[in-house]
């Protein structure tokens, strides 16, 4: 059985989604719901239809899940309850200190309803995540490192283009490389802020701008760039063009333990990405977490999930004899 | 209340799990049982009784999981099935051949008797297994690529000691770095055995013995060292002790895959292990692993599991709301 799926909002996030579905054998994409003109959106699969997102409460019995790719700030914290009242969904809600918040919500909606919703699925939270709890459940005692990068963080770019006198701006969340090295050599450093990652941007000023302000602007920006040791480059929307358009990202998350009954033995776990595309790798976790969301859903489960409570074989298009047969 | 936890088998992946227990909130060590002399084997926890195998039986009702710290050759084949129809169980099997046999003898024992069992649980079966299953998920056009060490090969250090005129051998898998940085730059090579791995073998040869018939020997063995470009050591039982005591390994499970509608964007995932002992984390796994067994088996749940079909969150001594807010 194809398990039909419905994209909501068609931006990076839904245009990746759209692409890994292509390489889900039992999955289809049933339809993409947009708040904006659906006649002037184009999607790249053929006979599929663009609706109005007023219009998805009518595609009950048509479509199994609902992958919700709006934003985390003001989008996901109200669709994604509405629409678990509807449908079993997936978001990727990645605000990270309102997720307990967001989860009693969706969780309420998902349970009167009979659905199934997962939360926060993609990388940071998502696959990270799933790596810090079983690196934390498998040395108890040990101490953790998340570093970022190298990679576009939209929400610094976004800071920098707010700037009166700047055109457009691209930030690259840069690891410092000595830090990871100490990390895993298992010394388990304290370190500042300052000390794990810098901060290098790539600004496009207006025609006459005070560039050394502008970069005094950026630099000294709290929240954002003023703990950290922040690098500018002014260049030209050519430039800025050829040079940046693509959104790579990654990162690591290192745990490092002692084991033994002297606790003297030193143990490192270590899970690395390095991803072309951060929209493109995110919405195929979505994807796979769809099918998961589906299958749970099967059995007869409702409410709210994240990854932590998705046994990893139903994310897997295989059965659970295959799986043991060619990757255990 | 505290899951109690029986070991079977006092080797170094029975006392690993003695010190990990240590490490467990919610756990404690009811007992130890070998196939030796009890009275011969000293336990490192304070009022643990260590009783006979065959006494075993004898302890249902007073011990939650059994943790089988045998070997996979000739003792867990008979041993899983045998305890899984008294006691959950939770076993390190690492023949991946034989996984499906092993997995559907345990399976009737364990469903016979209401009990619960995890098999194959450690890192290759175990957490390498997991990353392979998670990054096929999300990356469905890839290749996998597994390295493993620096460490030590148990079985090819045994093999090393059968030869005649050998006292001791010790034996070294070593990744090759080239081939290792060619997977993670998402080259996608296709890479034969000499070109993943090497093999360092250290070796105590008699007085006396032919080192250069010893040396051809070890290098032309099949299976275990024709295939690779291997090197040759000979050194005194003194240096042996000082410098090859311990059993550190490691090693990595790479996949370079690509996303985007014509598949051009690379996207690696890369999970790596540096362990100072092989058997302390394996058997930390094993003890995480026993807290989930108890916990599914609460829930109802009975028969045969691998790692793939526990959720994440059932690993943790973290509640499902104390994960969120924590590791999300």
């Amino acid at each position: 059985m194809t398990i039909r799926i419905g994209i909501i909002g068609y931006g990076n996030l839904g245009r990746g989604a759209e692409s890994a579905l292509r390489e889900a054998p039992d999955m289809e994409l049933a339809a993409v719901f947009t708040r904006r003109d659906p006649r002037k959106i184009s999607i790249l699969t053929k006979g599929v239809p663009v609706l109005p997102y007023a219009d998805s409460s009518k595609m009950q019995g048509e479509i199994d899940v609902m992958l919700l790719c709006g934003g985390s700030a003001t989008d996901l914290p109200v669709m994604t309850p509405e629409i678990a009242a509807q449908f079993h969904v997936v978001d990727s809600f990645d605000n990270h200190t309102n997720i307990p918040a967001h989860f009693a919500a969706v969780d309420a909606a998902a349970k009167q309803a009979g659905k199934l919703a997962v939360i926060s699925v993609g990388w940071d939270p998502g696959l990270f995540s799933l790596n810090r709890l079983y690196a934390n459940a498998v040395l108890p005692q040990g101490a953790d490192y998340t570093f970022w990068g190298k990679g576009v963080s939209q929400g610094h770019s976004d800071a920098i283009r707010h700037i009166p006198g700047v055109l457009d701006g691209r930030q690259y969340t840069v690891p410092i490389e000595a830090a990871v090295e100490r990390v895993r050599r298992g010394e388990n450093p304290v370190l500042t802020t300052r000390e794990k990652h810098t901060r290098e941007c790539f600004v496009v000023a207006e025609e006459g701008a005070d560039l050394d302000s502008l970069a005094h602007t950026i630099k000294t920006m709290p929240n954002y760039f003023a703990d950290y040791d922040t690098t500018i480059t002014f260049i030209s929307r050519e430039e800025m063009e050829r040079d940046h358009g693509s959104l790579p990202h990654g990162g690591s998350v290192i745990r490092s333990g002692r084991t033994g009954w002297d606790a003297r033995t030193t143990q490192t776990i270590e899970y690395r990405l390095t991803l072309g595309s951060n929209p493109e790798f995110t919405s195929s976790i979505l994807v796979a977490a769809a099918r998961a969301a589906f299958r749970l859903a099967e059995q007869g489960q409702s409410g709210c999930k994240t990854m932590f409570d998705l046994p990893p074989a139903s994310l897997s298009p295989l059965s659970p004899g295959e799986l043991r047969a060619t990757m255990l």
